[in-house]
């Protein structure tokens, strides 16, 4: 059984020295043409092998007619061909020594009729050659690393940064084109779309991200789970290094029926998932938005040594709804020391209380980024204070500097993790704020409530990590 | 007791004819120098007076050294001084006639000390002449209608655009430059923070939006009610032509304690609120985000006639997410009819169910748009669909116009209310088919679970409205 040994081992995937792709070589429109042109745009280093019977080059690149003809070694395979075709190229790339293939073609187990049949002939392969297979119907995997993407179309990305968080998904909607994670300036490290699972499945993937340096935080959509023994396992593995957060669709009845026509999987009892998600640490986390930002706080931060916030805001309406939040997400409303309080009235007599409301004094002071810079310090500086919110205000383009600037001159105060609020009424000054203060390392969010659950979630991990030491 | 004579009747606040300005004239920095800006800016109609003893002009305009010295009749002032100077103030305006005030200065009865002295003081004048107060320590109101504004702050948006949602609020959170209402084409008609609500309070603002006819609906942040019986006569009247959205913060006992120190104001019980805001038929939602975009969906649309959602999207794993969301929105996932399984199955045989994932047949059709539009038709035409969340990929700059293209095409067949997810991988393109589709009326959401939010709330609505027929 070929196919056990090193199961986790997923390198040949994320870093191949060479790939085949198979898919149409028509200019502009082939499916197969849009991978290579891909490769090319995230500038993959490896060596690229298109292949096609009916193209002899592409992109001023040769194309073979099949992989025998290709004389040097591959690592890796992606392919986007109609089902009837694709187990004859798995097992051709299996007696060429190709060790991965992810397979993008879609109609295959989640189509039913003979889409079965071919996703059955390729799990045979699997286990007689101990290939591996990621898919198929799935847009496979990106690597911020090296470059090395399977998306077959237009990505209008040029560059994508280079972070710590990776991603572990049933759906394409996590892809590298679904989401604007240039303009977002993301911390990216390894997107997967583990499609139809019929072979390399979640434990697999978890595994690999587990022993992989570059990851710092895995966020993990989970529509089922192949095996509960190997997913436990390789998720307290996992745990015991770094974050799992875990967004679990299909928990009602309609959505357990809606994954299963979606990746021809059960989605399972509820509480089973729910109490293995507890038990081997994960940490759950409740919709997409939070999917996509939550993990940053990882990606930056270092974690906090407990529970208790400080909230700054600029209105006392938001600290009432952080407030709540901050409940929600297990997070304990700081009772600041007698010596900040002390500091805190003698910046402004109403400053005392956590949370913090700066809108009072930054609207009658001369110099409002100095007192708002004097009042993180105070609150972070706090013994009783483990973490912080702070609120910014992107009112209008001008104001993106200087507060950027105020970051810039407290960053290295910052020994304890905090989160951003940005909020204004000009979409660039938001951007542009979001965006540098990103490069910083300073993890922003665009609801209040967003960034108080980040800060929960990166306090609830670091008690489970205690829990583990 | 003048003052309980049309206690309802704000339209000196929202539409004066006329507005006296207090606060400091000085150029730029002063905070009445602001308000003038900021009312030429959105281009109030009414006559402007500004008052300063220290001032005899302003941006070129007569400034009055007292609002005695003004001929002409005032329906409005607006105030931003030192506490200590605000009773006389209010004094001389209801001697001279004016109708309403809006205090925008901080430090009374949520600072305490003084504060709630002089916080008594323009209680009892309010008791004494029959002048009206918004405020104190409130940011005010706006009305997109007529530009009238009170913010004294730099407003970096020039035009709001018109529309019938109108928001009541506890915080200066929601004000005029809080979001990028412009940027997001925002239809708005009136925005009022009640701040510490000496006088005005949310029966009041509610009593005049109910009998607004440029309000749709109404989006209210609530963290206390001043008089419950009152709260709830005039929002059992507003629930029966409009829908009464609640954010209610403060639900937690930090968060309850919070709202004191905000507004000075107790939060109270929050089962006795939920039995409140579920007997007069508002409807609760959760965020800030909500709070912003769920109320557009009734700005633009019909109410749903029941319940039942028709789902499309490009994923399936959407899909699994919008299933889980609707359920927990209250909608049922529609099962379509025979004659819509077939019309879907000529399309693509994969397309029969919902959620519809639209993503297999548009990856490899030559026609994507008329094919997504072909199967939103046969959706929205099945008896047994009542409304629908569409979803759209922005992935770049170049499909805005064709997608936007297509709604031109289908929206004459829109008879029933659908929300539309935009997600993509450029902010840009993202932001501009957001704000194209929505100044054709068709409410755009960044995240899934809003757009079917929306819906959720809609079909609430439009059950509670058939219970009061």
């Amino acid at each position: 059984m070929k196919a056990q040994q090193n199961r986790s081992d997923l390198k040949c995937f994320f870093e191949p020295d060479s790939v085949a792709v198979f898919g149409s070589l028509r200019e502009v429109f082939g499916l197969g043409y849009g991978m290579v042109r891909n490769l090319l745009q995230f500038g993959y280093a490896g060596k690229i092998y298109p292949v096609s019977p009916y193209h002899s080059e592409v992109m001023g690149r040769k194309a073979y007619s099949s992989v025998e003809e290709i004389a040097d070694p591959i690592d890796a395979a992606i392919v986007i061909t109609p089902p009837p075709t694709v187990p004859p190229i798995v097992e051709q790339c299996a007696r060429k020594g190709v060790k991965a293939v992810v397979i993008v073609s879609e109609n295959f187990a989640e189509a039913g009729g003979d889409g079965v049949k071919y996703q059955q002939q390729l799990v045979e392969i699997v286990r007689r050659t101990g290939i591996r297979i990621i898919g198929p119907n799935t847009i496979g995997l990106f690597n911020a690393a090296n470059g090395f993407v399977t998306n077959p179309y237009l990505i209008a990305q040029k560059k994508i940064r280079n972070g710590g968080i990776s991603y572990c998904s049933q759906t394409g909607y996590v892809a590298v084109a679904a989401q604007p994670l240039e303009d977002r300036a993301l911390p990216l490290s390894k997107l997967c779309d583990l499609g139809n699972k019929c072979d390399v499945d979640e434990a697999d993937l978890l595994s690999y991200l587990a022993d992989d340096s570059e990851t710092r935080v895995v966020a993990m959509h989970m529509e089922d789970v192949k095996d509960g023994r190997r997913f436990m396992d390789a998720a307290q593995k996992l745990v015991s290094s770094k974050p799992l957060l875990i967004l679990r669709p299909g928990r009602s009845e309609d959505g357990a029926r809606a994954v299963a026509s979606h990746t021809a999987s059960l989605a399972g009892n509820e509480q089973v998932y729910d109490s293995a998600i507890k038990q081997v640490g994960a940490i759950r986390i409740d919709t997409w938005q939070e999917y996509w930002e939550v993990p940053k706080i990882f990606a930056y931060q270092k974690l906090p040594s407990g529970n208790r916030v400080g909230i700054l805001t600029l209105t006392g309406g938001a600290g009432v709804v952080a407030v709540d939040a901050a409940v929600s997400a297990g997070l304990t409303i700081s009772r600041f020391s007698p010596l900040t309080v002390d500091k805190l009235r003698g910046i402004y007599p109403r400053l005392s209380r956590n949370p913090v409301d700066l809108g009072p004094i930054l609207s009658v002071s001369d110099n409002p980024f100095a007192v708002q810079g004097e009042v993180i310090t105070a609150v972070l500086d706090d013994a009783n204070v483990d973490c912080a919110v702070i609120s910014v205000y992107a009112g209008f383009d001008d104001i993106v500097a200087p507060i950027v600037e105020m970051f810039d001159h407290l960053k290295e105060r910052f020994t304890k993790p905090v989160s951003i609020w940005i909020y204004g009424m000009k979409l660039s000054a938001i951007d542009e704020m979001s965006r540098q203060l990103e490069e910083r390392g300073l993890p922003t969010y665009f609801y209040i409530e967003t960034a108080v659950k980040a800060l929960g979630v990166a306090a609830a991990y670091s008690k489970i990590k205690a829990g583990h030491a």
